[in-house]
């Protein structure tokens, strides 16, 4: 039933003959990779006017430059990335150009912090999409985490279901997103330069304004920037383009921060010329909109596209998360089970686990996540500033025809994303202080784990001659638990792996019974030798384990292995199982894991 | 490290023999049994005056007869439940003797309610008792359902520690809370008799009241009967007391009645006289004490023994719970887990599903469990009316000598239990409706275990002869994922049971990878045969079972014994097992569970 319902959810199994199909083309893969980048611009410009405003409505015209600085930064992180795409065109990101010119820590960090960031992705996302979706009927407010839960689910289910099915649902959403702010622009455009708006709402660039300081056109710009988390997602997912990957990577990178810019820019000028005040109440698109098209059609679905594109938002993590956990995988920083793939050829164990994560992260904020808004957006940018640092160790290094044009554009990629990671630090580090404590602990934890791994691989690989003793016999017992068909099915496939050698042991709790037990085997078996153990404790395991120890020293001398036959009963149906106490289960796993002795479950199974 | 836990939490495991020194003596019995009932008083008058409060506090005087019909009834019941326990002194309560004497199904109705009824008893008093302390610091009252939680987790932690363990620590408080109350009734007494008092607040006996009805008479009865509830519980606990069990029972039974007596009409009368009106910010007592002592050491006192009598009361649960849960499972129609005595020779298993019910009643309902006590109260009356019937058929039926006053009391239980019973479905339905959707629910449940087990029984059992086929040789397949030491180990076993049949199985993702495999494997074990699998679909067990059924129906055809060989690495550390994809467990569950092969661990423990 369990496997029906999985396909029904997730369709059949893919053979992995069909990967080539799962691979996207550049519309599809610009609407899944780049839906959370095009959400920003739903935020990023109010982000700015947020931080002006503390200085009061005559600063606004400051949102033109600082808005000029983010597509200059905008453009220095394309054209670095589209070289990274180039040059590694296996994916792996931030990760992978880090590891391999700064050295293992460097990428590590990178990695780390990508991994954390795009769980957040999901959570802020999916909360602020359900936000803009009970803000239109408060009726569902009380449910806000539950809806978020069950909008996380389905993207999970979805992004199981294969790359290219999420693809082609997830990129009409995000077309239409485009098309709706497209025609804000356009048509408010239009209204400005047919003079239907007032030029006196605003105040003119250049109008000197009191008590602006650097500081807060810095911390401005650091907020505006926020909108550019997501522009690395495409690097990492290079593996899932069409062929030749790197070329279409590349492609749909420039189409992307193209589209960005354009929309970008033509908010934030809006918002200028038509003089919008962020509110608490209403989004500033959401008022650009209603100046524009006055509460009409048009309105609701600007409105209603916007929440879709922040729920969607969350697509580019599940995008993103699954392919990097694969490159640390690979290089044994996290469990080997990341690397595979599933059913239908995802990574199905990272997009599982990123949507438990994020779920987790929903239910811990109860929803309200827009606090960790600054502690993903400095998440970002650490690695951004290790990647572009990684490429320009790079060309200094291996100096390929025409590096140095290269190398200028890294060069101030790297730098704008350090001065904004630092601004962070300096303007929001209330908010972004945990960053400090977790990053050094999930790189101890990654630390650890391949240590581990190390270890193992160690230990298993065939060169490493330990002297192997001959097994010149095996011993064989058999804990019964009673006179039944089950025992009795144990103890004849016991006598035919080795007739002489077989002890049944038997767990008695009173003197009484003790007796009666075997004088009845005695009767029952009487080739077949029962010890009988007595337990003070209740406990079966303890004088079990006790024996198996005493036995298992005779037989190690003698060169004999011990071999401990469970009898057990498999019911009908799963269900039947919780009626019965597990000690056999319980009695396996503790010798298997805690004493050196061979466990063989003959199984007894029931008909009805 | 998880056993020193264990240890520390909830003390030394003791020998089966030392259960003697686990009964209770008549005063802790006393404590931990009518923690339940005594807490009722604490807010049973509330619930009259509450509902006469509907038609004017004039009417309050007719809380004075009520009360004394709630006299005669917990006075039938007292001496009701006395006989119960002479005649039935293993304990059993309601259950046993509605089984024995009206038949199983009556037993399953008495004995299902008072299950569900012990989880909420620990829900809805833990909560009040919460409620009552966050009341006093409302600083804490974001917190109510964790400190809710809290207190379960401790109640039941103390609950494993043994009974006597847990009768020691909560007799203070009940002792306590009684003392309080005592002394609150006579000093309060001693002010009216002085005359210090003014007559006049309250309406005299006997003044006609506008707008009075029977059934508003009858509704507060009923809500005052809920004070009644938890009288039941010495009945079921009888195993737990001192020998002679029955004697000490029955007497600590006839001290509780009179306690709850005592305090019941001591605190009516005074809210009577007193004239306090319910009060949904303070409670009646707290009323009482203010009035009587005023806001000094006294009231708080007061105060604090009520919120913590009302979060012991829980504990009358954890009391009978268990033991009734062991007469269900003796009968088989709940799992037989519940019958297991735990390290400290309580029976933890119902311990620790009623600890972890009851959280999840609190979570569920966010602690705000007054809407269950209707529900509680309709559950404690309904085994009560069966208990008693069950009684009467049986003097009925046995006429022992001096039978018929015993016939008449028990006659005088039931039918007032019955008349409150009714009374509570007329005047309470919205609130009780779903007792009559899970009661048939939880009866149908235990019939289908009883079913199942009794199916298991017959299957297992020697008589049934079924023709057994001789084990004629043994087929080992063992399923190989490398060429490492696991595997080596694995191969070397295999070959001391049976050198001559061994199948090595390897499931290959890719031709050139299956091609390079066979070669080396040639070299590295020449002498066992190698069987390749190819899988399209990325699974191991698919292909790997789909061999087995083929080797299995050759084997079987010769009556030889399939046994799969699976060599499984041990990690040094429990936490290890997550970096290794557990594909062992997830093929020897399927195998064993699906097809009727023997499974066989051998392990390699891992030194690192």
């Amino acid at each position: 039933m369990m496997s029906s319902i999985k396909r029904l959810l997730i369709g059949r199994p893919l053979q992995s003959a069909e990967l080539g199909e799962q691979k996207l083309n550049k519309t599809k893969a610009l609407a899944i990779l780049s839906s959370d980048a095009l959400s920003s611009v739903a935020y990023g410009p109010e982000q700015i006017l947020l931080v002006l405003i503390t200085v009061g409505a005559a600063a606004f015209w400051y949102s033109i430059p600082i808005a000029a600085g983010v597509l200059i930064l905008l453009t220095a992180l394309i054209l670095s990335y589209r070289q990274i795409i180039f040059a590694y065109p296996h994916g792996g990101g931030a990760y992978v150009v880090s590891k391999e010119n700064l050295g293992v820590n460097s990428g590590l960090i990178a990695g780390g912090s990508l991994l954390v960031d795009y769980i957040l992705t999901v959570a802020v996302s999916v909360s602020a999409g359900t936000d803009a979706i009970t803000s239109a009927f408060p009726a569902l407010h009380p449910y806000n985490v539950f809806i978020a839960i069950i909008f996380v689910v389905f993207l999970t289910i979805l992004n199981l279901r294969g790359v290219t099915e999420s693809a082609s649902v997830l990129a009409y959403p995000v077309y239409l997103f485009v098309a709706a702010l497209f025609l804000l622009i356009a048509v408010g455009l239009y209204k400005i330069a047919t003079g239907q708006v007032p030029p006196v709402l605003h105040s003119p660039v250049g109008t000197p304004v009191a008590g602006i300081s650097l500081f807060i056109l810095l911390r401005a710009f650091a907020s505006g920037s926020s909108a550019l988390t997501g522009v690395e997602a495409i690097s990492n997912a290079i593996p899932n383009f069409k062929h030749p990957a790197p070329n279409n990577a590349a492609k749909t990178l420039i189409a992307m921060g193209s589209l960005l810019a354009v929309l970008f820019s033509g908010i934030v000028y809006l918002a200028y010329y038509y003089s919008i005040i962020p509110n608490a109440e209403v989004t500033v698109v959401s008022q650009i909109a209603e100046s524009v098209f006055g509460r009409n059609f048009m309105y609701f679905f600007i409105q209603g596209t916007t929440a879709l594109i922040l729920i969607l938002a969350a697509n580019t993590g599940y995008s993103a998360f699954p392919l990097l956990a694969v490159n640390l995988a690979k290089d044994k920083f996290i469990p080997r089970m990341f690397t595979i793939r599933g059913d239908r050829l995802g990574y199905s164990n990272g997009i599982i686990i990123l949507g438990i994560a994020s779920i987790l992260l929903i239910i811990a904020f109860e929803g309200q996540t827009e606090h960790l808004i600054p502690l993903y957006a400095v998440g970002v940018f650490i690695p951004f500033t290790l990647s572009q640092t990684g490429m320009i160790v790079k060309w200094v290094r291996e100096k390929p025809a025409g590096w140095i044009p290269k190398l200028m554009i890294n060069a101030t990629g790297a730098i704008i994303s350090f001065i904004v990671t630092i601004m962070f630090f300096l303007t929001k580090f209330p908010q972004i202080w945990p960053v400090l404590i977790f990053l050094p602990i999930i790189i101890y934890m990654f630390h650890t784990i391949r240590k581990h791994y190390d270890a193992v691989g160690e230990q298993l690989r065939l060169t490493t001659c330990e002297p192997s003793f001959q097994i010149e016999g095996n011993v064989i017992i058999v804990p019964v638990a009673g006179m039944t068909h089950v025992v009795e099915n144990s103890l004849k496939y016991a006598k035919s792996l080795s007739p002489n050698q077989i002890l049944a042991v038997y767990v008695a709790f009173d003197r009484e019974e003790e007796k009666r037990f075997k004088e009845k085997w005695k009767q029952w078996q009487p080739d077949v030798r029962l010890v009988t153990l007595h337990s003070h404790y209740r406990s079966i395991i303890q004088p079990l384990t006790k024996f198996v120890d005493t036995v298992e020293h005779k037989a190690r001398e003698a060169n004999y292995q011990v071999t401990v036959v469970i009898p057990q009963f498999i019911p009908k149906k799963g269900w039947h199982n919780i009626l019965h106490n597990q000690s056999s289960l319980l009695i396996k796993t503790f010798l298997l894991y805690k004493r050196n002795v061979v466990i063989t479950t003959v199984p007894y199974h029931l008909k009805k």
